[in-house]
C-alpha cells in the first residue's frame, strides 16, 4: 500500500460506510482464476475455494477481492492471493496488468451475473501458482481439479454467479474446453 | 441503463455524495481512444478533445468518464463518446470489451498516474469513429492528428496525466510509435 | 501486394510447388469470423461458408486463407474477404493485428486441429462485416446465424475441424456461450 | 515432436531445401523476450542476445526461431528457449499461446521489418525466466538491461531489425517506457 497524502483517511471502511458506498457507485475487483501449469506452460489442474455463505449455502469460487482506496491492482492481487490461499501458494504475478477477462456483476436479478451485494465490474486474471495453497479463514477447502473434471456441470452448478463462465473461457483459450 | 431493483437510488449522486465515496473507494472509469482508420483498418488519425479547467489550463485529452451505478460498460462507453463527441460522430463500439489496457490514476502526486480528484481505474479502448465529432459543452475543440504529429512532444505536454503514455502505447502496438 | 525486390520469383506458386512446400515448413494463414455488430457493438449474427469437397462433403467454414511470399497480414485479410464473401460486403479491418487466437493444423489426424493438406498456423480475426456478403465461386452459400442457433449441435458438426472451436472461444469472450 | 503420419518426411530440411522454400512462402517464426521479473510480477530487467553475423557484425536480439513442420508453437518456443539460453534458464511458458504481439519481417529493405534471409510472420512471446541463461554456440553474450538501460539509443541501435519495436511495445504495456 502506498503513502497516503496527509488528511486522506485511509483505505478501509467501517461496514456501514462500505454498504452507504455500495449503492452508489460499482466497486473495484480483482479476480484471479489459479492454474497449476506443467513444465511446458500446459493447463494441468485449476484451483477452486469452497465456501458457505448464511444465503446460498456452499458455493465454489476463485480468488476475488474488493481494490481498496489507492491501492495498486498488482498490490490488491497480491494482498487477496494471500489472503485466501496463504503464505506458501507462491503465486505468479503477470508481468502485465491486463486482463484476462472483465467480469461485471449487477445487484439485479436476471441482468448479467448477479452479485446481490453490489454493483462490481473485476479485472481477471489467470495465475499460476507454484506452491501449495491452503484454504484460509473463511473457505473450507481449496481443490484443483484436471480441465475435464472442471467441465462437470454438478461442480459448474456450484460455483458463484459468473465463476463457471470465466471458468469455460479460461478452457476455451488454452484449447480445453470439451 | 437497465431498470433498478426497487427501493435502490438512481445512479446519479449529488456532488456532496460523489465527493464523499470518491475518498472512500476507487472509482470504475472507461476511456476512449477517437481512431480514424483507412478503408483497410489502417489507422490514419488519433482524436483529441481540448478542454480547460480552473487548475491546469487547457488540456488535451481521449474520451474520459465514470461508469455509473448499474450502468454497464457499453453503456457508459455509448454515454461518454455521444456526451463528449455529439451525435453525429458515430463511433463503432467493440464487440470484445476487453479493454486494450487498464489505467491507474491516484490522487497523489508522483504515484503512478495523477488525478487530484479520486482514485480510479479505466479500462482503455481504441474506438473508430465513422462520423464526424463536434466538441460538447466543457470541451473546447476536437482535433484529429496523424501518428506522426501526435508524437510531438508539444502536444504531449498539453495532455492530461497518462494519455500520453496510452497514446504511445497504442501507437507501439499499430506499429507507428517512431 | 508491396512490389518485389527485382529477380524475386512473384508470390503464386504452382500446384506441384505448393504441395512440395506444404510438406515441409508450416503455412501461414490467417481466418475471419464474419460478425454482425448491434448499433452498440453487441453481437447480433456470426457468419459462416458453406462449401462442398470430395473428401469432406458439405462443410461450413468462416473465412480463411494463405499469406502469400511478401504478402502483408492487412493484405491477406482484406484479399480472402474479397474473394470469399465478394465486393459488397464492407468488411472493418482492424486497427490492431494482434489475433483474437492462434489456431494450429496438423495433416495427422488426432493431432490437434486436422487439416489434411498441411500444418498451418492461422491467425484468427473477428470482423464486423457492414454491407452483404455473397458466397463466391466455391462457396455454396453465406448465412448469419445468432449466437444461440450457432451453438447447435448440429450445425457445429457441420463445421470444418477446429471452427467449432474458435467459434465457442469467440462466443465465451462475447459473453454469449451458453 | 509429434509422431509424423508415415510416409512424411522428417521435418528438418536441408540448407538448400530451406533456401527453395525461403523464396516461395512467409516462415513462421517464435520469438520470446526474455524478462526478470520481481517477486509481485514487476519488471526488473529484460535479456538480450549478443550475436555476430557476417553480414551485420554484432548484433543483439531477443530469441527466435523457425517454427518446424509438424511442430507446435509451445515445442518450437521451448526448443528455441533451451537452443537459445541454455538448459539452466528454467523459463516459464505461458498458459495461453496468444501471442504478445505478432511481427512481420520482409527481405525487401524499406518495407517493414527487415530479415535478408526471407519473409516471416513471428509470435512474439513475453517469457519470465526463473534460471540462469547462458549463451549457446553462436551467440557471445547474454545481458540483462534495467528498463531504463534498455531504452538507450546506443544499445537499441545495436538491436536485430524489429526488435527495439518490440521492446518499446513491451515496455510501454508494462508501463516502462520513458
Amino acid at each position: 500500500m502506498a503513502g497516503l497524502a496527509s488528511g486522506d483517511q485511509g483505505p478501509w471502511l467501517t461496514p456501514y460506510d462500505l454498504d452507504d458506498v455500495r449503492r452508489k457507485v460499482p466497486m473495484v475487483y480483482i479476480e484471479a482464476v489459479p492454474l497449476r501449469l506443467g513444465p511446458d506452460g500446459d493447463l494441468e489442474f485449476v484451483g477452486m475455494l469452497l465456501g458457505a455463505t448464511h444465503e446460498s449455502g456452499l458455493q465454489r469460487s476463485f480468488v476475488s477481492g474488493r481494490v481498496l482506496f489507492h491501492e495498486t491492482l498488482r498490490e490488491a492481487l497480491t494482498r487477496h492471493l494471500e489472503k485466501d490461499l496463504g503464505a506458501m501458494a507462491f503465486p505468479r504475478l503477470p508481468a502485465s496488468l491486463q486482463p484476462f477477462t472483465v467480469a461485471q456483476y449487477f445487484p439485479t436479478p436476471g441482468y448479467g451475473f448477479h452479485d446481490p451485494r453490489q454493483h462490481s465490474v473485476a479485472l481477471v486474471y489467470a495465475v499460476p501458482i507454484d506452491g501449495e495453497p491452503a484454504p484460509q479463514d473463511d473457505a473450507l477447502d481449496f481443490s484443483w481439479f484436471t480441465p475435464e473434471q472442471s467441465q462437470d456441470p454438478l461442480l459448474q452448478g456450484e460455483m458463484v454467479d459468473g465463476h463457471a463462465q470465466l471458468l469455460n473461457l479460461l478452457l476455451a483459450a488454452l484449447g480445453k474446453l470439451a
